[in-house]
């Protein structure tokens, strides 16, 4: 069995390198570790440690998490609170709409998201399956696609599933835990905010990205997306549980903290890279996605060292001295020193004080079918994957 | 009543311009001259006919008719010989599915579409509708897509109805006759050769062309495309009947002739430009479209004057001297002097010897909002159209 205790298990492969779990061979198997439900339903007191915990899971990208947030505290004061769901509390027919914002982050500071976008998706699944979705799941619980499907939920009436498809943030519409467990990615709905809907019935996941991705360029770079409707049924094993509760406990754990950022550290069981200053900085908005690299200079203990970070929507790799100091799949999230707040990618600026922490992704990411879709190859870096704990 | 015999009725504004008749109040009113029926199927024998007359309406646009006789006589081999029906034969409530390939002209060329597309389009119309499609329209009569519409109705099984939408060729999906006629631009279902199929729900004509040209250029610039699925009734008063005839008998007018050049001319009802060779042509591929100018100097009694010829896909305007002799939406075609076979955009070569007709487009076309949607500001030409019988 493997030790971390929230991965639901896959078969996506023989062994999870870098785990003691070197064969798994059932389809699903229990959790050791079950991580505690935090709560029934999300209120609005939850919505900021929500947003907190989602910009760190996020690693620079995913979105701003304060649109979602601006827009999850608006939806449940209008519709009431969220129930949030755990998986075998939904029937095994029922459908799951997980839902996402797909564009460059830089994009959607300035071109905020329709109320209607939600509604016109779920529409449109009913259209197609007969039925209405029974529950919203965040697609990527990192950044503002982690936060905001609480207003969609709220907005379509339905409680969220306590689950996402990343456990962090992926810039590609194909790096998610379905593709990995071999689910055919035969469906996509996207809504803009001009109320177009496109519905894409791709051969693969990768051509579900190139269109879906042509298609949010063409809506202004931002578009709302549900991606492989699902039934719970088809969820079980499938979907990353408990992400949404580990985002609200990881907001949580620096909430009147004497030291946010060793208790982040702690609660996230990261690795600390650098603590320093932003040095330099290239960051461009291309093809739907913003790319670059950001220079952090150290200072303080880590004076004289420097490392550069990698940016594809989020941080992928960090080096020093030419030297890998962790990649893509594992998290690297850059925040800020004093308070422990993340810093996404668009919102870095010259002479910040930050620190750079990186922690270990969900096992699904480390096996090889994982790695062959979110790996650092799978970005176009010629590396092999080496574990951030095994690096340090 | 207008003097267009072909012309079946638009509630499209106050006027025709250029024609007698002014005013149009009824939805649909009986064309004055039915053209004749030419034949109840499209035969084996029909298609070279039907390939030379879609390349005289194609304006140099619609794609190359060469892929699409090679499939229509493959297709009209393997299933059979094609009903051509009249709208009047269709049931109120049949389904009349518009196709037309959609892409660079120069693309189309070296990638094929396949055999399947229009039967994963007409999968998916059924999905929708509840019901399968009973005929295939062309959407553009004009090129390639005036006679690939065989092909796909052969393949399918059905009938092609004697209509299109443009009675020509052009390069935006919404310069259609429905779309001049009010109707809701509310469905767009693709299909490309990796196998996706797309359904957009745009909201109105112009998303759906970018939406569905962002689509296509992620295919590799080309894919099959259902535009505004409607049904027998609804294409009443808003297709332009009577064109596959048309083109076919345009095809046979040179069939045989000693003077091809006249015999087409006099078919056409077209003025003839100039007469003379390439002496110059800029073209490029770019998003999506073949643009660019030929330049023709005259040879003969046309000897010292020059016409350029601007392009997008099609002919667009035609320049002498500074002075426009011919534009969109009248129709601008470059014929091979000695055969008065027509010579696409993307087949235009240094040195040919080439004349260049013009005629009146259909009067659809020439009402504001025809104008609005395919005249030639539609096109970025700041110019005021001109019938061009009036210019010459």
């Amino acid at each position: 069995m493997c030790r971390h205790g929230r991965f639901s298990g896959f078969v996506v492969g023989r062994q999870h390198s870098g785990d003691r779990c070197r064969t798994v061979t059932l389809r699903r198997h229990p959790p050791v570790v079950k991580a505690p439900r935090m709560q029934a339903r999300i209120t609005l007191e939850d919505v900021a440690a929500l947003a907190r915990g989602c910009a760190v899971l996020g690693t620079g990208g995913g979105g701003d998490v304060r649109p979602g947030a601006i827009a999850a505290r608006r939806a449940i004061r209008e519709h009431g609170e969220v129930p949030l769901v755990s998986l075998d509390e939904l029937p095994d027919d029922a459908l799951v709409l997980p839902l996402s914002g797909i564009g460059a982050p830089t994009v959607s500071h300035e071109m905020i998201h329709g109320e209607d976008e939600p509604v016109r998706i779920a529409e449109e699944v009913e259209r197609i399956f007969g039925r209405p979705p029974a529950a919203v799941m965040s697609s990527e619980i990192g950044g503002g696609n982690g936060v905001a499907p609480v207003a969609w939920a709220a907005r379509l009436g339905l409680p969220l599933l306590d689950a996402d498809a990343m456990g962090r943030a992926f810039p590609e519409v194909q790096m998610v835990s379905m593709y990995v467990a071999g689910i055919p990615a035969d469906l996509v709905v996207m809504a803009d905010v001009a109320g177009n809907v496109v519905t894409i019935r791709p051969v693969d996941g990768l051509w579900s990205e190139r269109i879906a991705r042509a298609v949010c360029v063409a809506a202004g770079s931002s578009a709302l997306m549900a991606d492989y409707v699902l039934t719970a049924r088809e969820c079980a094993g499938a979907v990353i549980e408990g992400t949404v509760s580990r985002a609200i406990a990881v907001g949580r754990a620096t909430e009147g903290a004497a030291d946010p950022l060793a208790a982040l550290t702690a609660e996230l069981g990261a690795v600390r890279l650098l603590t320093g200053k932003l040095a330099d900085l290239d960051r461009r908005t291309t093809g739907g996605f913003a790319r670059g690299t950001a220079t952090v200079e150290g200072t303080g203990d880590d004076r004289g060292r420097t490392l550069i970070l990698e940016i594809q929507n989020e941080n992928l790799v960090a080096l020093e001295d030419g030297r890998v100091r962790a990649m893509v799949p594992d998290l690297i999230t850059v925040v800020d020193t004093q308070t422990a707040t993340a810093v996404q990618t668009e919102a870095l600026r010259y002479g910040q004080r930050v620190t750079v922490l990186a922690w270990p992704c969900d096992p699904l990411w480390r096996t090889p079918k994982g790695l062959e879709t979110a790996g650092p190859r799978a970005f176009g870096y010629d590396l092999d994957y080496l574990p951030v704990e095994k690096i340090a």
